[in-house]
């Protein structure tokens, strides 16, 4: 990305005088700095049916939707810490270690592909995986509609909702419309971007621009910062060879296109919240966020960073962190 | 705080030679090194009887000991976001704005004194504070054992525990037996100083050693790294003359000695989870770890810090995120 667009998504956003400082004049602007690149506050509430929000809610943390009815999708995806688990990989029933990181569900409805890899289209699509897979809940739609279907309060429930009462396709529905409400606005960032410079360090304000300016809003871009492409990790770098180790989960959509050259491609990640999401990457290999920062530039900007780059940067991705239903992230 | 201390503080934890590479050999050991500036992992466990931490968990999320009904400890000490409320200062009944930053209520039995003031010297004292401030739940005792003592269930269940049942001195029992529970173990730091030498980036093992050398180790010490001592904030520069708009709240520990050596003392707060509880100090003025980080730095140690030393402090910081009941804090 070049440094005027750069600089130009800054003016846009900043959106008021104090924060712009040092930013070009105004006569510097073109329409073309409303591209894509430019990110987006996320929207203070979403449209959805309560009622389905409400039933998927009560899906979401039903053990019964695995096979031994221990764990439900909160057991990976805790609402209450930041939508993620906290481990390297994730542990599926009888104490399974899954083979990757458990993204936080928090703000997937902003993705265009659900999964690392992207093998789901969307977020119905999505609840058949977790639920089905072996190594995590390790279920079935029959095992699954059958305990539902056995209790009288699921079966109300659907009736009420769905005039087919409980299917796999309403199940879905639920859970994916509950996860479409799991926005978390507010952030200082997204206060920042609507006009309150002062939500932002100077740390923070620094590391905006270096993220501008360095490219990596180019794929971390949009509302969710991410989730709206695939990439190649390791565009300027073998990641995968210097770290070693190589798994099959390591070839990312490689493994939903087997074309060569979806080898190590994965979905960008959101970056909203990322504070809250340690360890990072699909293999849990970053503990903190300056190990991702200086991980990401080198392997994906060919860029060392200093270490008031990552200082900056850092902050910056502290400022990420939102609320959800009103309390902090 | 000399160097060859502070290095031993570092052999003695680090408690394994794979974090050790660069640390002073065995013979610079000496029983000293077993001071009080050496930091402990939290335990994993805490003594307390099930029964009051039960009562004691449903009282801190009793919105009836607000005068109107509204708020409960966990407003403001929210379990599921840090034990904080995310904001520069809380807000009590009506909408009213507090005059300072909520301090986390996890570890906070780890603490000599609670407030940042230290005006209590007990967890049991300092129920007294919030809910009888008039800003804060503006409740009084016979409000609050008048609510209670006409719930059948309560009634019932301080029988069960207290021969005397409710009175003001079981609800400050109950609430601080709960409160001694809420202990966050397992932070990549603990399992580093456990031995684990990969749960730190080299980023965070860079900082702890400037954590160490540096002096914050000093005041930010113990099983909870802080929560220990009073420090005057501004011994190295008047933090307040140059922030500005000086208020009662900031003379600290004066507004309870009187003594004009108290004024600007805090109780130094606990770092640990330090990265869930932005913004930070008592009036919530750094938005960020880096912002904490330097003017802690400047202020205390006189100390400008590069940015390498600021991210690497920041990334210690960030390994301090514990665990409450098994998920990440």
């Amino acid at each position: 990305m070049c440094d005027w667009k750069a600089a130009l998504v800054l003016v846009l956003a900043a959106g008021c005088s104090e924060a712009g400082e040092q930013l070009p004049s105004a006569d510097e602007l073109t329409p073309d700095a409303l591209d894509s690149s430019a990110i987006q506050p996320i929207p203070q509430t979403v449209d959805l049916d309560a009622r389905r929000v409400a039933l998927g809610d009560q899906l979401f943390h039903e053990r019964r939707l695995s096979a031994d009815d221990t764990l439900s999708c909160s057991s990976c995806h805790d609402l209450h810490t930041g939508g993620v688990d906290g481990l390297r990989s994730s542990i599926g029933i009888r104490g399974q270690v899954g083979p990757i990181n458990a993204p936080t569900v928090f703000n997937s409805g902003l993705h265009f592909r659900q999964f690392w890899d992207g093998r789901a289209l969307t977020l119905e699509d999505q609840v058949n995986g977790p639920t089905h897979a072996p190594g995590e809940m390790g279920s079935s739609w029959e095992q699954i509609l059958g305990k539902l279907g056995a209790d009288p309060d699921y079966v109300a429930s659907f009736a009420a909702i769905y005039p087919d009462g409980i299917t796999a396709a309403n199940v879905r529905d639920a859970i994916a419309t509950f996860e479409r409400s799991l926005i978390t606005p507010d952030s200082a960032f997204d206060r920042y971007l609507r006009g309150e410079a002062s939500a932002l360090s100077e740390d923070a304000r620094r590391g905006y621009r270096m993220f501008t300016e360095y490219g990596c809003a180019s794929c971390h871009q949009g509302v969710g910062m991410g989730g709206n492409m695939f990439q190649r990790f390791g565009v300027m770098g073998d990641y995968f060879a210097d770290r070693g180790n190589v798994t099959d989960t390591d070839m990312g959509r490689f493994n939903v296109t087997h074309r060569d050259e979806d080898r190590h491609v994965f979905r960008v990640p959101s970056l909203r919240n990322i504070a809250r999401t340690a360890p990072y990457f699909h293999d849990g290999s970053a503990p903190d966020l300056a190990r991702a920062v200086r991980t990401m530039a080198h392997y994906q900007l060919g860029r060392e960073l200093d270490d008031g780059e990552v200082v900056a940067l850092v902050a910056f991705l502290e400022s990420l962190t939102g609320r959800y239903r009103g309390a902090p992230l």
